[in-house]
C-alpha cells in the first residue's frame, strides 16, 4: 500500500482553505489523516472530505504534532508565527501567504515552472502571489525560447482574492446599486460594484514610488521564480467586479523574435496551459469560464511591432485554484513524489 | 445680441445623442433652433431642451436645410451617407463616428490638445474615439515636455460605449446572475456581468495581426491628434462590467526624464485635467466618481524604472461626455468662437 500523509490545512474556513480541501479530494492526494485548523471563532464548523465530516480545530502552538504536510493560508502573520512551529514539529509547510516568499532560504514555486526548487526547501516552500503564478506560468515557455527582457502588466483581478467577505460585499453592493439603494461597505474603501479600483490590496501595502505591494510582488516574485534578476517587470494591479479568476493584459519584450504561431505552439506544449485564441469565433480567455478550472488560459496573442520583438497576451486563470489552492497542492504532490 | 445657431443632433435618441442635448443645455451653447434627427422608428419621441419639448424627426436627405451645425452620433454608415449631405446644405458637421477620422482632409480634434486643427476643416470635423480622447488629453502635456516615444495601454471600458441596449444588458444580466437565473444575451457574445471581455467592439472589426479596430483606433488616432507619427502605441481594449466611464492603465516611455512631481504639475496645469493621486488617502481616479463629470482624471502616477524614462498612469473619464458628447460640443464651441 502506498504511503499516506498526515495533512493539516491552516485557514481551512477561508476562501482558499475551502478550495484546498476540494483540491486535495479531487486530485486524490494521499491523505492519511486530516486536520482543519483555524482561529477560535471557527471552532466547531464542519467540512466534508471524502464522505467524512471533519471538525475545525483551533490553531495553537501544539497543533502540528504528527503533521507531515501543512498547507497554510490564513494570512502572513499567522504563517510567520506558526509555520516555524509546524516545521519544528516535523512538517513541511506549503505557505500561501507572502510571509516567506522573498526569503532566500525559501523556494518560491510554480510546479510547471521551477519544480526542482521544491527540493531545496528547509521546511517551508512558498506559494507565489495569485497574479504572479498565472503570469509566470505563461511566460516561462516564452522566456525559455526567446528570453524575456521586459514585461508591462495590467491586471483585472477578482474580489475573491480579498476573501469571502469581499465576495459578499461585491454581490450585496451590486444588488444595492441595481435597486438604487445605499450600501455600507466594510472591505473596500470605495464602491467595487460596477467600478474598477486601481488599488490592491484594498488597504495598506503602499511601497516606495507609489506602487502597491501587489504590484511589487509581480515584479520581485517573477524574477525569483524564473531565476533571472534581469527580467524587468512593471505592474498596475486593479480590482474589478468579478467574483473569481484574474485576467491580465501582458506586454512582453523578448530578445529573440517569437511569432504568434510560435508563441501558440510554445504555450500549447506547456502543461496546464490552454490557448484560447480565435477572435473570429469569439474565442478568448474569460474569467467567467476559467472559474473552477485548473488551467491557465492564454489568448489575444498579437505581435507588438512597437518594439523590436514584442507580444501582447491576455492571461486568465482561477485565482483560488492555480493562483492559490491548486498550486499549493501541486507543490505537495511534487514533494511527495520523491519521498 | 450675440449670434445663435441652427443646430441638428443626428442620433438624438442614443446614449451619446442624449448627452449631447444635455451638454448643449448645460454649457448654454447658443442654440437658435434645434432639430432632433433619428431613424424612422424613433419619430414621435420627445426630449426636453431648456424647458421646451422637441419632437424627434426622421433623418432624411432633406433634413439639413438651414442647419449650421450638425452633431452626428448615429453610427458610421449614417455619417458616411448623411454628413456629406449636411455639408452640402451648408452645415459644419462634428462627427462622433469613426467614418472620417482617418481621412486626411478631416481634422480629428480634442480641443485641449489640437484646437487649431478645427479651422482646417472642409465641412467635417471628427471627434476621436472615446478611449483615445481621454488618453491623449493626459498625454499631451507629457509629450510637450518630455516627448513620448512609446505607449502601452490596457483599457477598462464601460458598456455604455456599446449603447443604451448594452447598458440594459449589463444591468439585467447582473440581476440574473445574482438571482442564479439564466439570461438571454442580445448584445455581447459572452457574459458581461461579473466578467471581463478582451474584445471591443463586441463583434466585427478584426484587423491585421489579431488586433481589434478599437485597439488600432488608439494607435492611429493618437498619432494623428498629436501630429507625430513616431509615437508608438500598442493597445489591449477590454470591456468590464461598468456602466459609465472608461479607465485606462497607461505605460509611457519618454525621451526626457519626467519625475512624478513634474508629471503632476504638467497635468494639473492642463485645462480640464484633475490629478487625483494619493494612495495613503485612498485617492485615485474611479469610474464611479468620474461619471457625469466633464474632466479627465489622472492618478497612480509612478515612475517606471524598467526603462530609461518611464511613467505609469491611471486615466479615467466619462466616455459619454469627454469621450463623446462633451468633446463634440467643445469642438463646436471653438468653431463658433472665431466666426
Amino acid at each position: 500500500m502506498s504511503k499516506k500523509y498526515s495533512v493539516a490545512v491552516v485557514g481551512a474556513t477561508g476562501a482558499v482553505g475551502r478550495e484546498m480541501l476540494k483540491t486535495l479530494e479531487k486530485r486524490n492526494f494521499p491523505v492519511g489523516s486530516l486536520k482543519l485548523l483555524a482561529s477560535a471563532r471557527s471552532v466547531g464548523k464542519t467540512f466534508m472530505f471524502k464522505g467524512d465530516e471533519y471538525f475545525v480545530e483551533e490553531l495553537t502552538e501544539n497543533s502540528f504534532a504528527g503533521v507531515e504536510i501543512a498547507l497554510f493560508s490564513a494570512g502572513g502573520n499567522i504563517s510567520k508565527k506558526f509555520a516555524p512551529l509546524a516545521v519544528k514539529a516535523g512538517a513541511v509547510v506549503v505557505d500561501n501567504t507572502s510571509a516567506f516568499r522573498m526569503d532566500s532560504e525559501v523556494p518560491l514555486v510554480v510546479p510547471e515552472v521551477n519544480p526542482e526548487d521544491i527540493f531545496n526547501h528547509k521546511g517551508i516552500i512558498a506559494n507565489p502571489n495569485c497574479s504572479t503564478i498565472q503570469m509566470v506560468h505563461a511566460l516561462k515557455p516564452l522566456h525559455n525560447y526567446g528570453r524575456i527582457r521586459r514585461v508591462v502588466v495590467s491586471t483585472y483581478q477578482a474580489v475573491s482574492g480579498a476573501g469571502l467577505k469581499a465576495v459578499e460585499e461585491l454581490l450585496e453592493e451590486s444588488q444595492a446599486v441595481l435597486n438604487n439603494k445605499s450600501y455600507e461597505r466594510k472591505i473596500f474603501p470605495h464602491q467595487i460594484a460596477f467600478n474598477a479600483l486601481p488599488r490592491i490590496p484594498q488597504s495598506g501595502g503602499i511601497e516606495d514610488g507609489g506602487y502597491t505591494n501587489e504590484e511589487l510582488k509581480m515584479v520581485n516574485e517573477t524574477k525569483k521564480i524564473l531565476h533571472d534578476d534581469s527580467i524587468e517587470v512593471t505592474a498596475t494591479c486593479v480590482r474589478i467586479p468579478v467574483v473569481r479568476s484574474h485576467s491580465e493584459s501582458v506586454n512582453v519584450e523578448t530578445e529573440k523574435h517569437i511569432t504568434v504561431d510560435m508563441a501558440r505552439k510554445l504555450l500549447s506544449e506547456t502543461p496546464n496551459i490552454v490557448v484560447v485564441d480565435c477572435l473570429e469565433k469569439e474565442e478568448y480567455p474569460l474569467a467567467a469560464t476559467a472559474s473552477d478550472r485548473d488551467e491557465t488560459f492564454v489568448g489575444r496573442i498579437r505581435e507588438d511591432k512597437t518594439v523590436k520583438y514584442g507580444l501582447n497576451l491576455w492571461i486568465v486563470s482561477d485565482n483560488l485554484l492555480k493562483g492559490a489552492a491548486l498550486n499549493s497542492v501541486q507543490i505537495a504532490e511534487v514533494l511527495i513524489s520523491k519521498k
